[in-house]
């Protein structure tokens, strides 16, 4: 059977954390499927150029403080285009599944049996630390890591960092440089004032910056680099494994030995 | 300057969890300028085809219970490799630095001043789940996600877990389906023995099998379906999002209403 209307299709698709190279190969044939690419404020647009020429490309924006569009009006431009245009592919910045309210879209276009799935991206929180040499775990020093927001939706931050603040693990939080001071003061409540902390902002990309400090200085370490959102900050022993928190440790030994 | 002899340099590189597909475009470029490719148990092989045909492939094994080499001997294959053939391709499942222990193998490399980086993967913590459609974050259910290693190195469940079991993360357990009993005994010694609970065997792969049940009933939910390693266990409410925990739920408020 041809006709010219084609099935609606929508699959989101994680973008990953910036470099345009680390997309995968279920990623661009998506894309290169692809009738209409809604894409968000995150995603490297090189990225654009795997779908084809003829596709309608729409920013629909999306990060802090910059709401180009509400997800309820996301949700509605996806599955129009779906509906008149085809395969619509959400192209979202990481992992659809992070904090990406990726789940809320697929639940949307089942709504409307639209049929959707979801391919997942490599996701800032393990990888943006592990290109600047900090991995998230490491045998003797961090059995775990804990993924947390850094603001939910009543603009307050996650109880679950007040726990994380207890805990042994990793900890790692996307979108959260604005309470900065915050978090460190979590941490500092829980004797924790010397536990190294990385903030690194556009992580993966030509932009990207980072402190290195502990959580004691990190607010000034971040201010005096200009560093800004969007930015992961990691808590954690790992953070001393980065050749910059050695100099810091030099520092703390030479005053400690007075 | 032309000679023969190679500059060593080493790449550790994330294959992904299992799917061919979820490679990054990064990882094929390194592959592609590979002389020696040494890759592990879970990496999948049909991934060796972006190596050289001339390249050198190496099986180092590494998975529960069949340790073909040792962290050590992986570690000196690599640097001699690294030395006697230019560039070595460290093909590790999921991401390298997720219980990967990747960092070990970049410290090694340096100690021998051999120029070492890393490319991240899509790691089966978050992807496996997602996959099955269960997103570790989700708006009202789930406001951050935790990933932990089932068994340390002397071999005993993550004194993490304890605390894991506490906290309202969703909390995804690797490397733990040999361990799944003690941890569902945990999770009901906080009073949580509803939690939904999804143990997914091979994810990403045509061998991928998956129980979902509840905390009091997953052991057996696992044994029914013979459910083995490897697999991930990922205990929250996030999980009632997957379609089959629908068909529990009724029969626990049939039960209910008695």
């Amino acid at each position: 059977m041809t006709n010219n209307i084609k099935e609606p299709q929508i699959t989101l698709v994680g973008a990953g954390p910036g470099d345009a190279d680390l997309i995968t190969v279920k990623a661009i044939k998506a894309l290169k499927t692809a009738d209409v690419v809604l894409y968000d404020a995150l995603v490297n647009e090189e990225l654009l150029n795997y779908a084809p020429e003829t596709s309608v490309k729409v920013y629909v924006g999306k990060r802090s403080g910059d709401h180009t569009y509400s997800q309820e009006a996301v949700n509605k431009l996806m599955v129009d285009y779906a509906t008149n245009y085809g395969h619509v592919v959400r192209l979202k910045g990481g992992d659809p599944f992070v904090f990406g309210r990726g789940f809320e879209e697929l639940d949307f276009a089942a709504s409307y049996n639209i049929p959707a799935t979801v391919i997942p991206g490599i996701s800032s929180s393990i990888a943006v630390a592990e290109l600047q040499n900090i991995p998230v775990t490491h045998r003797g020093l961090s059995e775990s890591f804990w993924v947390i927001t850094g603001t939910i939706s009543n603009g307050k931050i996650s109880p679950d960092l007040y726990d994380a603040a207890k805990s042994k693990a990793t900890i790692v939080v996307l979108m959260g440089i604005n309470k900065l001071a915050e978090i460190a003061e979590i941490f500092k409540s829980e004797g924790k004032s010397k536990l190294p902390v990385a903030v690194i902002q556009s992580g993966t990309t030509v932009d990207e910056k980072v402190a290195i400090a502990t959580v004691d200085t990190i607010v000034n370490a971040v201010k005096d680099q200009n560093i800004g959102s969007p930015a992961i900050i990691v808590l954690g022993e790992v953070v001393s494994l980065h050749p910059k928190f050695q100099l810091i440790k030099e520092i703390y030994d030479v005053v400690a030995k007075g």
